[in-house]
């Protein structure tokens, strides 16, 4: 539904700079893509050049900025991407899920599953295990199963082809992206006569409340006991997370990190791309472990960490660029060998 | 079938370099198992040893290649991989996939979904839902999920167990292996009162024609918009593709790869594996992350890059030497202290 | 059921410290969860200071500890892990798999399967095609997949949304965790004209006995021939396995770790978390990858090797310690510098 340039200013928060009030937007799109009668937004230094020639009849530009593409009208707002987000929330309601509840004729549903069919939505081909329990509200996608004794709470939302094993704990309000695995076994065996013996991997995943797990992540259930993900903590694409890992609450997880088994991560850490957590590691709360960092030992909280071995940023930093200056290093100690040469 | 090696060779476009034209060869096989009656074929020059020893009936050898093992004959061709590949295709005819139209009984076709059952294969337990369309000569393979409204184009080969999310475009001629996620959200996050409150992720994945994906790799749909997989384009297993991504035409992303958020692969680029190419970072044409490289800011197209931060390919060489070289560094900075040291 | 402890120590072939032989144990728990009629363990020296706060009943400690915290019982093992690994065997006999055979009716065995009903498990929406194979004593989890001609050995056990395409060969004992792909097409093109053109993968995996695969791993088909893992060797989750790969046996294959076409894993070799070996590479027998190591060349057998490209350990090591010396490196030479100036 097209809303006018005063009525968006209102839903995002955000200021007119310039533009007719009564001006009419009825889309949202990027600044490349955005036409006359569509909103962007400008979130990014990055994206000026992209801004300066926009064809979209209004941007949404942090406080401040005044001036931009002739005939496009502007909204200040203090966090532009997250105004955006409200306008994006506007427009694309008809493209929204929407949760409708009912049991497909082709989900397989065992008789001693614990579930309300008025309350759930079970799509066609998932498979709920006996003595599996799905809370109220919760929706579980095509292809998927949840394993003998499993638990997901309520307002969950499990996308295709997920994986919850046996026993295992899902909050409330947690979304799994597809494919991803929960409660697979941990990777332990014991080398006996030149044979690697599968140590019993007995214990459970637990997922608690308003967690994310992206696409084909996998998290290992516990060798005993948990391996838990804390409340609030969001986990990107194809991240490993082994067995006994306990991560804090608040965390980030980016796509294609590792975590070892009994990995400690506390509260609001950050663990970026293609970065590891060594086995029986701590990282102290707050920090930050930048992509491709290699945590081999325990990390004090509130610092930025990078490298493998990972070590604080600004230190790594000087080892780089040290490195980069290895050359003119090398010619000064020729240079010194040559002046103390005898003649 | 067997052919005969005069036949073989005008199948493969090669010469006899030697052995008798009537020799019977009814199979394929490597350098170190091939029999009597068998088609190997020399591709790399690692492959000499084995060569030298192949008890192969007939080998594919580089032009030039006039040596080999007692009692074999020789076919030279400008590229023998390619060649044998030509045989392959002679001989695997028997194991080769054919396209059989029809729909399994136990597959789930939503009344609304749009498909001629004439001109499709649907396997058992795929899962077509509402408004989701399969262009002619398509095969959805068992177990894989075609979400809501999402299109399928003509003689795709999708395998068992992928799961394309609702809205997302799939082109044609496109393969993608099994497990393998398209449209999943895209990991956004705003950090509001100590709780990351999602970013909707309403755009969609564009894969073009002639694009193939690797298994259980993860394509993450645009927060708006598209995120895009250019026309030819080639993408090993367990690759992550951020959202808003755009990757160019005819690139090459190897297993492990990772692309983040927003990032522009221009057309031709080879991205190796294990690479990782960092958000909002464009990649110029034709250029070469090598294996492991990270792409921490923009790069020139045309060139090699390697390393993390990645840099030319040749500096990056350059300081690899250097720092193998330092423990004889710190040797002349002694010698050169002793020298200059107050008797 | 619980155990005396004087029953429990005869179970674990441990001996009593202290502790009276009448205590009732009834279930196990880590150092820092366990209650008093709960047996944990102290495996590793970094628990220590869990250990001495522990309320468990009773705990298994290296041979040699006397010391421990009051009133808990203690049983000296050789190998406190493995020890209470035969206890939680006890103790977790309740939540232990059981193998039922049985067809379920939502599962869909193609006619020219062969297998034998009463003999094998067949769980919910898992799709047995034609002429696949499936040995007796056999599980094949919810959702998965067993392609065409497949065959897989006896008592194996694959979980949830597997998928094992076509002609691929699962020896007996073998364990796949869910999401994992064997038989993916490997990764080869060949450029023509300016386009990736796919080369035919027409070879197969061959899984030997005793194998476990992990959650979502990759196993690509040979181009021609097959991609082999070795008796015993046991593969973590998210690991990519290119195309004519050859992994001898008993090898360990660690969470992310990448092989590249054409490599040869020789026996007994360890590839840690992260770590990369590049194409037609070979690692001789009983060498370890560090975690993160890049093996770009043949590897000698019996040495570990880390860092990127892959050195000997210890050499690297050396490297690093050189590396973060540079400051003081450049310091030195200033010194010599202003020591040499003309006055």
């Amino acid at each position: 539904m097209a809303l006018t340039l005063s009525e968006l200013a209102r839903l995002v928060d955000g200021d007119i700079v310039r533009g007719e009030l009564d001006l009419l937007v009825d889309g949202i799109a990027s600044l490349d893509e955005a036409g006359a009668s569509e909103l962007s937004f400008l979130g990014n230094e990055k994206y000026r050049a992209l801004y300066l020639v926009t064809r979209a009849g209004a941007v949404i530009v942090p406080r401040g900025v005044e001036e931009g593409p002739e005939g496009c009208a502007l909204i200040a707002a203090e966090n532009p991407s997250f105004a955006f987000g409200l306008a994006v929330k506007h427009f694309v309601a008809s493209v929204e899920r929407t949760f409708t509840p009912g049991i497909h004729p082709k989900a397989v549903v065992d008789d001693s599953a614990k579930l309300d069919p008025a309350k759930v939505r079970i799509h066609a081909g998932a498979v709920i295990m006996a003595g599996a329990e799905i809370g109220e509200g919760s929706e579980i996608g095509p292809n998927s199963v949840v394993g003998e004794n499993a638990k997901v709470g309520r307002d969950c939302l499990l996308y295709a082809n997920v994986s919850v094993r046996e026993r295992c704990l899902v909050g409330d309000r947690v979304i799994i992206q597809p494919g991803a695995v929960i409660g697979s076994d941990g990777y332990g065996y014991e080398l006996v006569e030149g044979r690697h013996v599968k140590v019993d991997q007995v214990g459970i995943v637990e997922i608690q409340n308003d967690v994310e797990v992206g696409a084909n992540t996998t998290i290992d259930r516990a060798r005993f006991g948990r391996t838990v993900i804390g409340e609030g903590t969001k986990i990107d694409n194809l991240v490993q997370i082994a067995h006994n890992v306990q991560i804090g609450k608040h965390c980030l997880v980016v796509s294609q990190a590792g975590i070892a088994g009994s990995a400690r991560v506390q509260n609001y850490v950050v663990v970026a791309a293609q970065a590891g957590v060594g086995g029986h590691v701590t990282i102290g709360a707050k920090s930050v472990l930048a992509g491709r960092a290699g945590a081999t030992a325990d990390l004090e909280g509130g610092q930025t960490y990078s490298g493998m071995p990972a070590r604080p940023f600004m230190e790594e930093q000087r080892s780089r660029a040290l490195i980069r200056q290895l050359p003119k290093l090398v010619e000064r100690v020729k240079a010194l060998e040559k002046k103390t040469a005898p003649e």
